[in-house]
Parts: C-alpha cells; sequence; structure tokens
C-alpha cells in the first residue's frame, strides 16, 4: 500500500493550492450513502440565510458572531417550528426551554463565544424589538448558543459587542456559507486542530419525500478524530490514551439543523437527537466540560406560528412518523460532514499569548485518507 | 355567619397599620401543617443570603433585582448541589441546561425583569472573573431567573443595569428579607393584584432529620386565587369564567428553594417539582404563557463541590430517597406561603402609563377568611 | 363556632343514606370556578368509555381493574394523541416511553394494581391481536397504570388474571362512572382512608372553544387532606406532624385525563403536567413512595392517527398555545375533585388479614367543611 | 486495487472455520484507541453475570432469554445505582421511569422480543418475591428490555415462558458472554444481516481511574452498517438510497452498560447517553421504528443501596465530574465493538415461514476491510 501513498504525498502540492478553502468533498471525501443539495449547506434549505462577524483583532482578539435566520421576513411575527436537543449541557445555550415549551423560535439563531451569549442576547432582543410589527413586543425569547473559544481568544475581555451581532444578522444572505475561520468559528478548536464553521447538506430523492436537510455547526471538541470513518487522529496520534485523554478533549459543538419538511416541535426534537450521532462519528464524545447542543427547526410553509393570531387553532399538513427515518439519515450525514468540513477549510492561527493552532495537516490527512481507500475519483 | 364578619370588618382598622409589611401568619393565617423556620424565610437555611435593588423611578420604572446567595463564600469555587425544574417552559431562566447536567450552581441566583435577564447575565459573569481566585475563570455559567413586569414598568427601556445586579450580590444578606415590592418584585402582578418578592420557610422536627426548607418567589402569575384553601379571588369576583378567562392570567413565577438537607441534584430535582404543587395551592395554573421555573439548592456541609480539585472522587454523605417526603410537604406549604406572603405585603402601585395595580385588598380578604374559619387566634 | 357543627350532626343522618354513593357535588362541595360536564365524569368526552372488574373474594382479594377507552373502534388502528407525564416515577405503568415518543396510544388504557401489571399487558396484547384488522401486529404498546393495593389486598397472590381485563374492557361503556371501591379503586387508601375510583370533568364555556376535559383517578397516596381547601386531615387528626409523618403517606395516584380539544402530544404533555397541582391541592405531596403518573389524550376528530396509512403526511386542525390555558384550569379542578369524589364514594373495607380502612368519614368531614363556609346550598 | 481483494479472497477459507464463532477482534479489527478488558466482555465488570435462554424450536421459533446480573447478590436488597437513557421510545422497555426516579435498579436486566416483556416481568417479580430476604416485598420494579423478532420468529405465538426467564437468570455466571445467535439475539436481524447478542469491554489505564466499562447489545437495527468506520453496508450494496429505504432499516438495539466506577445516576445517565454514539458509529440511525434504550448501572463498592435501611443517611465516594470523560469515550467504543461483535458472531438462520437471514458475510467484509486498511496484523 506504500506506493499510492507515495505517489499521492508527490502530487499533492499541484491539488491544495494553499489560499482556497476546499470542502471535504473537493478532495474526494464522500460522507455517507446520500445526496447532498446543490451547495451542500444549510442554505440549500429554501430561505434559510446565515451571516457572519469575524473579528480578528491585535493579538488576542479572535472570535466572532454567526447567525442563521430560518427566514427572510420578522421571525417575531412568523415563528418557526423548532426543538433544541441537550446532547451535553455543559454550557451557555439561551432560550432552550422556551423552545421545547411551546415549540418554536421567534429570533434568528445567533452563536458566539462563551461570554458573549448574554450581549447577543441583548442585541437579539434590541433587532426585534425594532423591528417593524414588534412595537408591543415585551418578551423576546432570543436564541443564542456558544462554544468556549478561550484558548486562542481573549474570551474574558468581552469583545463581542451588540454591533456586531447585528452585523451578522444584517449580512446573513442565502447561498455559500463562509466556513472555517469564520464568524462564531473564527477562535474554536477541534480534535486539537483549529476548528470553525462547517457546513452541509442532504437531499432526500423525491420517492421519499425530496426533503432538505441542512447542517451548520459551529466546532469546538475533542475526542479522536475520524474522518469518513478513518481513524486520522490516531495515525496523526494526536492522542496517546495509552496513559492520560488530552486535556483538550473538552470543548462544545453547537449544531443548527433546518429541514423543509413538515415536522413540528416532536419529530424536530427526535430530529436533533439523531444529529449528536454524526458528531460520534467523527471520533466526538460529548466530553464532560462539552455544551452540546443541536437547534432544528422547519421552514415547511403552512407551518409559521402567528405571534397572535385571530383563531384559536391552525391547520396544518405534518409529516408522519413512518416518514421520518430518510430525514434520520439525512442529519446524521450532514452533520458529520459540517464537522469535517469545518476542520478541512479552517486555517492555522495565532491568537492569544501567542498560541498556535495548526490547521488540520491535509498534506498528512489525505494520503492517511488514501490508505484507507477512503478517496474518491 | 355573617355576624363575626360584620364585627370584623369594625375593628379591621385598628389591626391593620398601612405602613407596615404584615406577613400572612400575623393574620393569624396558618398554611399547613409544619413550622416554619425562626424568621420563616429562606434565610433560615444558614448562609443563605438575599439582597434586592429596587428601581423606582419616574412615572415608569418598576423593576428591580434581586439576588440569592447559597453561601457567602466564593460560589465559584465552592459550587452547590442544584437542580432547575421547569414548571412551564414559557421563560427566559438562563443556566438551566448547565445546572442540571453538572447538578450544581456556581453563581448568586438572580431574579429580575424579563428582558433584564443579558444585562443581569453580564453582571454575574464580570462579578465572578473578579472574584479574587477566579482570575483564571473563561466560562461561568450564570444562573438568571426573571418574570415580566411589563404591565407597570417600562420594560422596553430595559432599565436594570448592570450596577444594580452587583449591588443586589452586594447587599444581600442573612436576617429578614424585604417582602412585597422591592426587588425583582417592583414591578409584578399576582392574581390580578400586586405581587412581589414572598418567602417562607419550614423546619423539620428532630425526628425526621430537623432539616430546613426555605423558599423565596417572585411571583407574577395567575388563577383564581386561594389564600390557605379559600376561595378568595372568586368571593372577591376576581375572575369571571362564565365566558372568558381575564388576561392577566398568564406572568410567570420564579421560585427559589434552599435546604441544609443533604441532597444531591437527583433529589433536588425532586424536591423542585414539588414545590410546583405549592403554587397549585394558592390557585395558580402555570397558563400557557406563564414561565414557572423552580430552582433548588443544598447548602449541606460536605457537598459543595470545588471548580477543579485534586481528587477525581468525593465522599459525601447523602439523604436516602426514603427520607424526602417530609421535605416534599415542607417546600409545598412553604411555596404556597411565600407567595401568600408575596401578595399579603405588596402594596398598592402606580406604574406605567399611570396603570393602577391595587393590592390585595386585605380588608376584604381577611373577613373572607374569617368567614370560613380560616383565621387562627 | 360549635353550635353550628351539633346542629348539623343531628341532621346528618337524614342526608346520609349509607347505601347510596353521593358524590361531593351531591352534598354541596363545589370545586374550583368552572362547570363540569352532564355527568361530571370521564365519559364526557364524547365516545371515552370506561369498564371495570372488581375482584372481591374470600378474606384477602381486594383488588381490580379499570379500563379506559379512547373510542369505541379499533384502537390499534386509530391511536389518537397522547401523552405521560411522570409526576413521580416510582411506579410501574408500562407504555410510556413509545407514548411519548410517538405521541400516541394504540390500546385501551388499565389501570390496575402493582403487581398485575405484566398480565395486564399481555391481556392487552392478546386483546389486539385478536381484533380484526390487526392480523398482522407484531408490536403492541400496552399502557398499564397501577397503584399499590398491598395493605388491604393479598397483592403477592398476584389475582388479576387476563380474563379480568379483558372483562374490563368488555364492559367499558359511556355513561355513569361507578366510583369508590370499583376496578383498580378496590384496594386502595388515599390520606389514610379508603381511597377507589373517582371522575370529574369541566366543559368551558363555548366562548373559549366549549371543549370539555374528564379525569378518572385510582387514588391510593397521602399527605394531608384539604377537601375544597379546607384542612380535613388536621382536623379529624389523622396525621400528627410533630414529630413524625404517618408511614401511609406513601402511595400513588394514576390521573387519567381525557379531552375533545384538538392538542397533539406537546400541548397533551403540558395538560397532563397541570394535572399533578389538582393532586397538589387535594393535600398530596407526591411523596418519594408515590408513583405518580398522567396519561393524557385527546379525542378530536381529525387527529386520529392510522396505524398505516397511504400518505406519508397528515393534515389537522390543532389548538394554538394561546388558547391552552382554560383547560389548563379545566384539567386542575377535574383532577382535584376527581380525587375528593373517590374519597367521598369508597366505603369501609375488610381486607387482609383482617386489616380494616374506613371511608372519608363524611358524618365529620361535612360539618367541617360546614364551619368552614364550603358547603354551598 | 483489486489484485490485493482477490488474494485475499483466495486464503480466506483458511482463516475462517465456519464452526467457530470469532469476534471482530479476532480478525484484526481493532475499534477505538482504548484497551478492552481481559474478556472483552461486559462480565470484565467485576462480579457481573450473564445468561442466556435460547428458544429454537420446530419452524418458527426463534427467540430467547438474555439475563444480566449486576451481581450475585439479593439485587432486590442491595440495589445498584442505574440509568436508564431512552435512545428512540418506539419499545416496551419495562421499569425506566423508577429506575430514573429513584436511580437504582433492584432486578436482574432482561432482555427478550417485545412480546414477552410482560412474561419476563411476571418472572422477575416472582423470582424476586421467592428470594430469602424478600418475603415482604410487594412492589417489584422488573427491568424488562426487548426488540423485535418477528421476522424470523413467530412472535405473536409468544412463545417465551416464565421458567425461561428464570433459567436465563439461574444460568447467568461470569466469564466469556455467548454472542450472536444466543438468548434474545436468537431471532433479530441487525443491518439486514444476522443480529444478536454481542458483548465488549474498555478498561482505562490506572492514571485514568483503571475503571473498566462493559457493554452487552442485543442488535436488531438498521442504517447504513460500517465497521470500524469501512463503509460494509454500502459496499455490499446492501441499502440502496436512490430512491428508497430498506424496510429493514427499524428495529431496535438494547444495549447493558456495566461499570466498576463510582457513579451516580446523574453520571450514569450521562455514561448511557453517549452509548447511542457507538451505535452510530456502526452506521445505526436510531430510525422512527426503533426501540434504542440504554440501562447503565455501577457495581462499585460503597454504592449498592439498602432495601431499608437503618439510617437516613448513607455515605458514598463517587466519581467528579471531572473525570468522567474517559469513561464516556470507552463506553462509545465498546457499544461500537459490542455491536459488531453481534454481527460476527451471529450464523446464518432459517426461521418463521421458511425466511431466510444470511450473517454478515465476512468472506466478503473482511477483504472490504482490508481494502480500507483496517485489518490490524
Amino acid at each position: 500500500m506504500k506506493k499510492p501513498f507515495l505517489l499521492f504525498l508527490m502530487i499533492w502540492p499541484a491539488i491544495l493550492p494553499a489560499q482556497e478553502k476546499k470542502r471535504a468533498r473537493d478532495y474526494g471525501v464522500v460522507i455517507g450513502v446520500m445526496r447532498p443539495g446543490p451547495l451542500n449547506s444549510i442554505t440549500d434549505v429554501a430561505g434559510v440565510k446565515v451571516g457572519h462577524t469575524t473579528l480578528i483583532k491585535g493579538d488576542s482578539v479572535r472570535t466572532g458572531v454567526t447567525a442563521i435566520l430560518p427566514h427572510g421576513g420578522n421571525i417575531f411575527q412568523e415563528k418557526v417550528p423548532a426543538a433544541v436537543y441537550v446532547g451535553n449541557g455543559f454550557g451557555k445555550l439561551a432560550g432552550s426551554t422556551q423552545v421545547n415549551e411551546l415549540g418554536n423560535i421567534e429570533t434568528p439563531i445567533v452563536l458566539t463565544n462563551t461570554l458573549g451569549v448574554p450581549t447577543a442576547m441583548n442585541a437579539l432582543i434590541g433587532y426585534t424589538m425594532q423591528q417593524s410589527g414588534n412595537e408591543n413586543a415585551q418578551s423576546v425569547n432570543a436564541v443564542v448558543g456558544e462554544t468556549n473559544d478561550g484558548y486562542l481568544n481573549d474570551i474574558r475581555g468581552r469583545h463581542v459587542k451588540e454591533e456586531d451581532v447585528i452585523a451578522a444578522v444584517g449580512n446573513a444572505r442565502g447561498g455559500p456559507v463562509e466556513e472555517g475561520v469564520a464568524g462564531a468559528g473564527t477562535g474554536t478548536i477541534c480534535f486539537g486542530f483549529k476548528g470553525g464553521i462547517g457546513t452541509a447538506s442532504r437531499k432526500l430523492p423525491a420517492s421519499l419525500g425530496g426533503y432538505t436537510v441542512g447542517v451548520l455547526v459551529q466546532s469546538n471538541f475533542g475526542g479522536a478524530l475520524q474522518v469518513d470513518g478513518v481513524p486520522v487522529g490516531e495515525q496523526l496520534k494526536k492522542f496517546d490514551f495509552s496513559d492520560r485523554l488530552l486535556q483538550d478533549v473538552d470543548g462544545s459543538c453547537m449544531i443548527v439543523v433546518a429541514t423543509d419538511a413538515p415536522l413540528d416541535h416532536r419529530n424536530l426534537l427526535r430530529l436533533a437527537k439523531r444529529a449528536m450521532l454524526g458528531l460520534g462519528k467523527t471520533g466526538g464524545i460529548a466530553s464532560n466540560g462539552s455544551g452540546d447542543y443541536v437547534i432544528a427547526f422547519s421552514v415547511a410553509e403552512g407551518l409559521r406560528i402567528p405571534h397572535s393570531g385571530q383563531s384559536s387553532t391552525v391547520s396544518q399538513t405534518l409529516l408522519q412518523n413512518d416518514a421520518v427515518s430518510p430525514l434520520f439519515m439525512a442529519v446524521i450525514e450532514a452533520t458529520e460532514e459540517a464537522i469535517i468540513n469545518s476542520l478541512f477549510t479552517a486555517r492555522h492561527t495565532t491568537g492569544r499569548n501567542g498560541r498556535q493552532m495548526e490547521a488540520l495537516p491535509l498534506n498528512k490527512v489525505i494520503p492517511i485518507l488514501q490508505q484507507h481507500n477512503s478517496i474518491r475519483p
């Protein structure tokens, strides 16, 4: 098996221009058995928009904000069905109890760093109250997730400001999503390498409903990295379990799941729960110190929930229990690939106190994948 | 039965000096069968401290902050076992998922208004990071509860500032707790009357362990008020169910439970769950719009959790399942009485846009209770 | 106050013929502010049927079975939306995880004694498999609840047989429900008196939707009895908390809630949760040893779930969150009254080893209620 | 890459004697980075015993019972700390609510087929009541899990009898566990191949506490099989997702986790939750129809819970939160390997109506693994 390995190394530089962010699939890494949507991104789900504010200042500010908008309208007035699954609750996600009690989300979803959550909440509250039509809003359930970027970022400085959050919401758009060192992923670390934002999607065949499931992650956790099942972390000797666990096993992962399948809260919660299996497939272990949350929502037409309506009842068309399994497989695959994409697209970063965090060394990883017959032409 | 009623009315002014905040028990209203602690207050639990910041400014600022400290030390370094029970999740309580995942609380508990939560979180994060010994803290799980005081208070103005929160934490002390229109209860409404802060406690007899359970509430919810089981709301014709529910049935209740019984997270969660039965006994219904949360913690010696320890194990002495039932009864009684105390001690309040909220009309209520033989000498 | 008390005692025998089961309302005890349905029974919910098998044999068999059918058709083929809330999980309720995962119930609900649960499950499985149309059923989620009647009943003898369960299902019908010492309530104890089966209902005014909520309980728990808020247990000195809790504080309560309001699983779970507040209002404390479960289902037209359907989607008309609060009040009131009815209708029972369990002494209770002005003309 | 493949095929028969049950590791499949215990089995956890009753009769009885005993004593009198995590609740697991309320298990854990659950419960109740010392037991929380073996087994015939359950409990012992077509795994199917019982373990290095985590599974679910990360299911073209999901994606997995680490209920629940990540790594998707449950318990000395004790308190030494992450990784690896072992050791089975279920075709699988460089010398 050594020959292809060496051969591969030789042609390596030719196919990996350093400046470009290539995703796993661009290298021939094909995760799972289902097909991605056109962009292989959460924005394949119709109407979903993503915006970033990336904060890189001086030596020590390496953080940011990522906003995910279920739709382009007034979300407070047209809430979407939603659910939050707590994979591991060592985190500060805001808004989960109301989402699960009422079964909906009424603000953009914002991701940032751990100590930036309250400021992001304040920004979302202000944003919502100022939107036309919300003049009487006295209660706003801001949904804000976080991971801890304190290794590279001066997190105690609390550098995320309300305007940064508003900016991320404001620049949210459809189309390709910037991955890697961007937005809330600017300072994160994953499996001992530079992590960040990643996204992916799956589109079911028409015979299974033709629905799309899109996932966006803020990756910042540890374990023993596997890429498409290949034990890359072990081969890179990144972890030594003969006598200890590396400390950076801790961290967190925020996972946002969007779908156009007509799911209510209960089935969205089930969908959210499956995303954790995708995290597991990358080698994540949801360690003690990991705050792992999945926020899932549906943009299906006819499922919008008015803030206050004329009628006490609402008519909906919902997917039956029996039809959700393909969506479960889709979310697992998309989560796995979104995490891998966050690693493939992240770049070496220098941060707080001169600390370095290397990117996943693709020049070593691709050969390992090749060795394991996991690169497709 | 009319005679005692009239007689009582006549002597009424003599026993109710308007300036003084008298509590239910001062009127001979004796809730339940267990005995209160010396102060009939959450501060009967050894070491627990309570502080208020009351914000009454101009026409429209009627809000505030209440802080409950499990102990007087560095809570981040000496966490206490804790649990959060979600009675109804239409609220913005911060910190619940980490409390329930790790089984502990690491900051003071702060109550404020709905839109003040993020600012209070920011204050608690700052407070914690600045405490001596916490120089390396990069993650702080601020526990902040809220109810919505937007009827009397200009809640959209977000008048609670970080310094108000710090002040409440700073002035926290043992001893009697100011009830009624104070702190986070400044602008709240309960059963269509002025609500606010209330507290009560129960002390088990030595034969049942001698433990104390203390409760503090921020009352802001609706239903059909019952005082010691007497249908006071119905008699005051405060509610008309022949064709409608009053809109102010909505609202919320924050319930904080302290005990010195050595309970771990699991049994604290069970204790917290029972507090809702006390809310039910006052006529509360945990309506759709009510954010009802119970935060329970134990100050028992030997159960403090170090932020980071030398040892991977800890030795604890815990109460067995079989011994918790008296605590369950205690928390139900103390919650019921704390809510009633919040109503008895609250005063008529004028607020936003000149809106009025009358205090519970004790000159009518006491006679009703007398009529129902619920006043003890 | 003693005179009316004595006077009342004298006229007592005239209004309480021993042979007749009179319910709380027959004595002028009016719980809550909402109106009951025509029968004040779970069977006020259209289509709901209840059946009992009462097992009283020799000295020591004092047990039975109660079956509640959501509708008269093939429940496996036409499942109903449902939820199970675990008030306190020290019990053996079968079927809860599937009910909550899929959001529906597919068998009759059966109540029996603790050790009779598996036999009742076997009976329901057989019953379901043998129904026409279910020839291919290979998986049946039997929903069976229980309380422990081991004080009066030879529970270790496991006297409930499959045919007893089938009989209860078979004799289920609409109309008035036999309460007190009947079916699964034959051997139960509540607040130190003979408990049993009780039922009640509430019908919302048309302006609030006109929906009906019906409740059936199997009462077998302890605490400090309150009847319509009046501390009857305390007055009867049934409990002495100066130095101990009576051991019979333990026990359990099964609560079955039916409604014709169009609620999905999520809102049914919220409805179920509120039933516990009704239990609290009777003085129940959900003690450590109490297995308290609430099973709620909706019979609303258009919400039936086919076992297997042609279409992957279903169209439904559901009640909005904003409209559920009156139902919450209704279920609290109906649960409270159902428990009180179970006590009022139960009769003195002699059981295992000659043990005696007195009925609630209405000749003492009614005067106490009268004293507290809680009897309405 | 075809050459090595062909070469491998040629030498295949020499290394795979058909009669012997070889496990994944025997073929050089090394899952994860941690080391197994001596037996690579749940019985590596001190004191844990496993017993089977295998029912193969005539054409159509292909079912059985597997019993796992936390220790060899009277479990009812010496309960062990435990937790049940519901991965997907479409199943009939008995006992979960009491396990999670009280935090312990008081009977052997029994696995069987879906419709055999009640009979197994009855058997466990009888077994427990008859044990010396349990003469007064009136309430027994039987823990019984199941998966549906109705494809190969005449499940509607309900062939599991109480004596079969008693036999499995009775023959439980330490040492190597029979895997594959045995006990509750006799008729199960996994990823479209014959599934069954599998087990594995991990032993932490002394520097991480030296604790052992053992897992036993009853595998009966679907998805897209991955063996040590290699997409075996896809390569075998077992699934075609171009236009449909195979129906046998449904099913269930029961996972039993034992450890000698001193974990209380809360951390056992967290441990149980991670086992699902191991299932995900085999390609399982926890489909709609899958009842996936994890039962975790600790056999740590000093954590036994007496059925009724003299003292109201108990002193325990527990592992701190910070120390649990290695256990999380251990349970993920052991679960993955236990599932793979269940497939590797299962044999071709003919069952109901002549239906055939082929074993995982190792003669094709091993070469695929070899191709992917996943076979270690």
